[in-house]
């Protein structure tokens, strides 16, 4: 028996528990930030850690919606005033109860459908949400050149 | 229309697709280090990149072959010897093209089946896979921190 291009490797269900667990190790990594360096740490004229949590956190439920719903606002990048660890992980926890409840109601054939994510990047529901996920794990890497850099022993990447 | 936890949301010539798209980027990061930095250069104790391209490479193919056929070598991490970035590189459309040519022979119950990769870490096939896939993610992330300290434009992640 060997595997035809329609072959099934990933459920829909699968697919949320990998992201979610991905959002776990990133929620350690806020954690694991001294707060000010969270804000202000950068190597190489990068952004600080914190801004690519804003950016995490203005793709993924706003994605999650938009597959589900066809409906899209505009992208926007920064999250205004957060200035706290503690305000970037509670808005972390709203986003992750948020793209759990959206996940159930996103209609089968969306995942194919090829759609403008917020209104601008035009590709299947699959692709745009795996866009998240590795945009995530991509920056989140940076995140823990950062903390070796800081001096932080990071949290293991395998830990979800 | 709502999705039940079997929906597929991607099928197995989706996922090569994905990944070696992702392999293709990382090639680029690859071309893109000064030769003596890929094997030097690094920040906060961490490997030089080269060090994590022999991670991918010891971890691709090997898996494409343990997940389609179940046999599983010891896991190495170095590539012994190679000291050029052309040697890399040739090490990598070989390992491109071994992908390419185990992906089609992966039995379809393989993917959910759950195996002992390289003899020591469980999990079902597409979880091996998308592991390594999520680990070169990870360690390219680092690769372009690596690239901006050095003052080196990376190339953009959305490219494929």
């Amino acid at each position: 028996m060997t595997t035809t291009s329609t072959e099934t490797v990933l459920s829909s269900q699968d697919l949320l528990i990998h992201w979610q667990g991905h959002r776990k190790l990133t929620r350690k990594l806020i954690e694991a930030f001294p707060e000010d360096k969270l804000f202000s740490f950068s190597i190489g004229g990068m952004r600080p850690f914190a801004a690519m949590i804003a950016e995490f956190l203005k793709m993924a439920a706003p994605i999650a919606k938009g597959v589900a719903t066809g409906t899209w606002g505009k992208f926007e990048e920064d999250l205004g005033d957060v200035k706290t660890k503690a305000e970037l992980l509670r808005m972390w926890d709203e986003s992750t109860a948020e793209i759990d409840a959206i996940w159930p109601t996103i209609p089968a054939h969306r995942f194919s459908e090829v759609d403008k994510a917020f209104g601008q990047w035009e590709g299947s529901g699959i692709n745009t949400i795996l866009y998240a996920i590795d945009n995530e794990i991509h920056h989140r890497g940076q995140g823990y050149v950062y903390l070796r850099a800081l001096g932080v022993e990071p949290p293991p990447f395998w830990e979800r």
